[in-house]
């Protein structure tokens, strides 16, 4: 088994109990680990996070999604409801900066393990709560997913074409937006930690990072009492900027600043639009999009996207092609900006992770490990809480943890 | 005028120079100053952030979308192509704990303030540059923006309907998310300084950004070599998940876990299905989707929305409604979670503002105060370097900063 690379992440030394499963409270918990926080995903009883069954895809027998959200984590299999797995969990909390949790509002205070009861035991705890809909309010005993959220944030009522169905931003916006968000939620706490020595509670859920999310569409609800719809491509407040058909594709451009304008009318060969009065500035651009689109559909109709994005980078005008997943990952500067890691799981082989998205000169953040199997650090945290040896057997026996080589004994035997 | 709201954030005492425009920058430097960071906002010299000139929306003759990304900032004009306005900045930075910008990469540095100058002035500073591709590779000299970067990273590739025209996320997520990120490098930076005295530079992009929430879809395309395709309402590995149409329109519902299935089954009346050798787990449901659909469609036809959103949330299956903004900003929930927050603006009156969307038990963040007018503070911010009285005037006369106050006597007298 490879050896996990060096740990030169800022958060090097904070320690993060992560009791999660499927993506948002995962995704908090992987930004953390990413930059060097050494986070211990607890597994729930016996076969753990729901997502490991979430497959296809399946990579090399392992579940992808699984291996995607839970790279940099070691992994621990402890039974919540049983007292022993409870007073293991207890001793893993005493040596702990920060719980992370995303179960349904009060299963955790069900447990006698909420922020309150943590709070007695380890007073400068840092606990975050991602849930649906947030730890109050009339409809936090909801069960939320990122589709839920992406409908009651108003995300999927201005995604999509005009006239047409439901649709969702193809990405889940609100699942991944939730775990950026209590991510920062818990650096803020860790930060006033450090300086003042005090902890405390962080609650956010996907529906208010969709709603965050929707600052133009509320900005102009709350201004002219507008109502916006799907529009395709197109931007609500900005004209031209969308998706344009080629001789043989697609490119995105954003021209609607004046500079920009100017520069894509001479790349069209077209500066004479820029002496048209409708199309003077932004708001005339927008309020006529169909007139101007009329104009620029039978520019942009002539030539190649490359040809376009050629002449557009050479003016400097943004724009774009519209990649799919295989262009992404082929593409050169994806790749310089390292993007792609690989990193060796310990039975799947190499995995290609996506790579760290912030870069940090002084301490930067990597992909160090590759999602741990069920179980496979049990023996190593819980010896560094002394419990080893016959107690480690003892535990396993009884229920309540999981301890992987133990486990593959008990297989072998078995068979 | 309003007096600010106090300030109870985590991050109270850490000053941020701000200097960016749009939207993924400035939503960075909101985060922060949510959470009590004071963030000056350094607009270019004569005329701010170009946002200010991408209206409508207009409420009370302020454009919309800066009022939205620029609340609990102070606002400062500064000519940094000015000899005395680069000083002013520099004796800024000298107080300063982290600069923000999302220019375009070596446009700091060709005025002598990129990080490497900064660095020499005041060596624990922390440097973020924001910008559409990062500060290396072979693109970072190109333009981006969310649209770009919406199509370069494939998130436009997964989004819309089958079959359908080029559909964005209809919230500009790579704006944000790059925001969002760079607000947790930046929060991460500074732990590491609390911890070591060492400052350094943060550096992403909206591209990066983007590519980051492709995690379902780059993890099917490692693990498989399948290329994803947009597919309206539909999740990618999980059914039934996705919008269904009732009798007087559409909910979204996410029962694909077996547990959740089985109570819709219920719900719906049909426990027949749990039989359905095909339907028996995700695989086969997500695998026989339309053979599914038909089942589900035929039963969701026969009630009003109200009825199976009532019946789903009995049974505790996760199900929402569609909503548009003026529901979203109508719902008690939203309410209750304080996501709407009105603050004075000095001008427009009561602005409406999207609350904080994480909550803090012991800091919470808080929408204190709305986004300044142009030079607003500048007399304020500069007293506090030891400009003031003629000295100001004399910057203000000699076109190096804009002083809100002293632009408003010269408009007088000319009137």
């Amino acid at each position: 088994m490879t050896e996990p690379r060096p740990n030169t992440g800022p958060l090097k030394g904070i320690r993060v109990l992560e009791l999660t499963s499927a993506m948002a409270g995962p995704y908090c918990g992987l930004l953390l680990a990413d930059m060097g926080a050494d986070v211990i995903k607890i597994e729930k009883y016996p076969d753990g996070d729901d997502i490991r069954r979430s497959a296809p895809p399946w990579f090399n027998g392992e579940p992808a999604t699984f291996l995607a959200m839970n790279r940099n984590k070691r992994g621990i299999v402890l039974n919540l409801k049983d007292p022993a797995g409870k007073e293991v969990f207890l001793k893993l909390v005493d040596g702990a900066d920060v719980v992370l949790e995303n179960m349904r509002p009060g299963a955790m205070a069900g447990l006698g393990l909420g922020y309150e009861d943590l709070k007695k035991r380890k007073p400068d705890i840092i606990y975050a709560a991602l849930s649906g809909f947030g730890q109050t309010g009339p409809y936090s005993g909801r069960r939320g997913f990122d589709l839920v959220a992406q409908g009651m944030s108003g995300i999927m009522s201005v995604t999509g074409e005009e006239g047409g169905g439901p649709t969702k931003a193809g990405v889940p916006i609100c699942d991944l937006t939730a775990g950026s968000f209590t991510a920062n939620g818990i650096l803020c706490a860790i930060i006033h930690r450090l300086r003042t020595g005090e902890g405390q509670m962080v609650d956010t859920s996907l529906l208010e990072a969709g709603i965050a999310y929707t600052a133009w569409e509320t900005a102009i609800y709350v201004s002219s009492g507008e109502v916006t719809g799907p529009q395709g491509s197109a931007h609500r407040i900005s004209a031209p900027y969308q998706a344009y058909r080629c001789k043989d594709g697609w490119i995105t451009l954003g021209a609607a600043s004046q500079g920009n304008w100017a520069r894509m009318c001479k790349v069209i060969g077209r500066p004479d639009l820029l002496e048209d009065p409708r199309f003077k500035d932004n708001a005339g651009r927008r309020g006529r999009l169909n007139e101007l689109n009329e104009e620029l559909n039978a520019a942009f109709a002539t030539e190649t996207v490359e040809t376009w994005l050629a002449r557009m980078d050479e003016a400097g005008v943004p724009a774009g092609p519209i990649y799919n997943m295989a262009q992404v990952w082929a593409d050169p500067h994806v790749r310089a900006r390292n993007m792609m890691v690989e990193v060796e799981h310990p039975t799947a082989g190499t995995w290609p992770a996506i790579g760290v998205p912030v870069k940090l000169s002084a301490t930067p953040g990597a992909v160090r490990a590759a999602a741990p199997l069920l179980g496979q650090h049990t023996a190593e945290i819980l010896a560094e809480v002394g419990i080893e040896g016959e107690a480690l057997a003892k535990l396993h026996a009884a229920g309540a943890v999981t301890d992987a080589a133990l486990a593959d004994k008990e297989k072998t035997a078995a068979e």
